[in-house]
């Protein structure tokens, strides 16, 4: 293997994509050592803290059974926002477009993107397009960035997660991931649809709900559940202990992983937000995030240690216990 | 013709991209109608006004005389908010990388941008990166977003030209898209560099000269000079009347158009300006601007007139006129 080539799993979330980003991407273009990393950037504008974020959107169907790269790039970003607790307010949308890509799906991708931006709340303000000759990209990839502003001042981040804390899941695991493999390789799995959804609304009420008892919110997109959860360990310095047991996982997609040797554990979500909560007030915020359409299916899934900083544990279905690392590579590359 | 393909040309800045805006891609995204659109868009947070703006990247290839596709995402979005007259502060950078793509050319493409975002006065804040598999997408495609505040109550845009106003270019035109053409194409072309350049600096020297007489910036990149001063007549409601024998040019941009049929009035430029000004105004600001280093060459192009809407004409060096139209389609793709 030729060190110098950047590989597919560099992209995947997993080790390779965090020691590419901490060793040279991250390191070079801000100068901020690794662990730094939230999903989006803070800034103050005068009086106004203000939330920053991009992403990248090249999934592979770009139409898949619940929503679209238009839709998905909305509530990618929409999502990251939220998860600094901040109000999503404007998307910049930019396009890089295959030629020859068809006109009429192009048009379907931005009357779903501009839907999807509707029912979020936010504006898309700005944006742009190029077209690459044929052979050169892959039908359509897009870019957006949010701006949000933070209407509180609570310190919600990766780095706040303190021992005793409860670890909440907002709804069952890898249905984006598992979706939009199966729409890629054409497997039928009725009823499955990707998870895609924006989670301001549902992050708003919980605000409320418990305000400063909130001490982190993730998204766990790329790299699935564990990641997210591996890095929280990392930037807090803390263990994080499952419950198996109290996983939600679709059944669906538990069997299209058995069958492939997927760990829904590591699969891509869209529409779900870990929180990780001061213990006194989980038991109410659960009971208030069960009552939101998003999180009907919220659980506890675990509890914050004081143990080795970085470890996340798993208590399995069987009373075992596993030890819960990072992928090195790519699972299912292209998932969003 | 497929009527629902899209083609190169309506990545080119040209009349094909501006009817896919109007007709399909602003429309739906924002609702605006045709002829709105800047560079940026402006927001209000709290007592804060913020531009916001956004450019994907796909110059082939991705290192030419004078750049790379790293500075020329960070030049090219850094001179979007200052042509709006807002300071810029923040940008974010998401990557999507073809597997197999040199770690190594990446590391001097992230080095150059980190350079031209110092060099510029900006800060790279956040980010992504995507991997896709090989031959899904060409080498390395750049999207940056920037984030800058207006600290003044000017209206800058491109509506705002009145009859009598002067037009200023702030030097020669088409060194971007010639250096990158003959860098693709392998011609030599010796001394001849790419004009990248963060504009801000300029830009904040011209609103202290000449404040309120600044009607409009803009940055001639797709499209070159015509296009884009068709645009402003487009917005603004008036006639732009050019004088061709004021038109810098570099000779060894005219002698390559010349060989290849190129007008350097439609070629790319990523670090000059034109700005229209108010009459009484414009020979101090024209004097200003030629003591910076981005401007020596900067000239008084032409003037604006009350004759019919939309149009811009140039008196010839032969002393002719000739109507001044939008290309339909690409003359020069991936320039930028």
């Amino acid at each position: 293997m030729d060190d110098d080539l950047i590989l597919l799993g560099h992209g995947s979330g997993g080790t390779l994509s965090h020691r590419l980003l901490d060793d040279l991407i991250v390191a070079t273009l801000s100068g901020h050592g690794p662990g730094e990393q939230n999903d989006a950037a803070l800034l103050a504008a005068g009086e106004t803290r203000l939330a920053f974020t991009t992403d990248g959107y090249v999934v592979d169907p770009p139409v898949f059974p619940g929503g679209t790269i238009g839709s998905l790039a909305v509530h990618g970003t929409v999502n990251d926002l939220a998860m600094m607790g901040a109000r999503p307010l404007w998307l910049s949308c930019a396009l890089i477009i295959e030629e020859g890509f068809s006109r009429s799906q192009l048009a379907a991708i931005l009357n779903d993107m501009r839907q999807a931006a509707d029912a979020a709340g936010v504006r898309i303000v700005t944006g742009d397009t190029k077209v690459v000759p044929r052979g050169k990209a892959d039908r359509i990839f897009i870019t957006t960035s949010g701006v949000g502003v933070l209407e509180h001042d609570l310190a919600i981040h990766g780095a706040n997660a303190r021992p005793g804390d409860r670890i909440i899941l907002s709804g069952s695991m890898g249905d984006h991931g598992i979706a939009v493999m199966s729409a890629r390789e054409g497997l039928p799995l009725e009823g499955l649809c990707s998870d895609s959804a924006p989670l301001w609304d549902l992050v708003e009420q919980m605000l409320d709900e418990a305000g400063e008892g909130i001490r982190v919110l993730r998204d766990p997109t790329r790299g699935g559940v564990a990641t997210t959860l591996k890095e929280i360990a990392g930037q807090s310095g803390v263990t994080l202990q499952l419950e198996e047991d109290q996983l939600p996982v679709h059944p669906q997609v538990q069997g299209v992983c058995g069958i492939l040797g997927l760990d829904p554990l590591y699969v891509a979500n869209e529409g779900k937000l870990l929180a990780i909560v001061a213990p006194e007030l989980a038991e109410a915020l659960l009971a208030r995030m069960q009552r939101h359409h998003l999180g009907h299916r919220a659980a506890i899934i675990g509890t914050v240690e004081a143990g080795e900083p970085g470890r996340v544990r798993m208590r399995t279905t069987v009373g075992g216990m596993r030890v819960v690392e990072m992928l090195a590579g790519e699972q299912l590359p292209r998932i969003c």
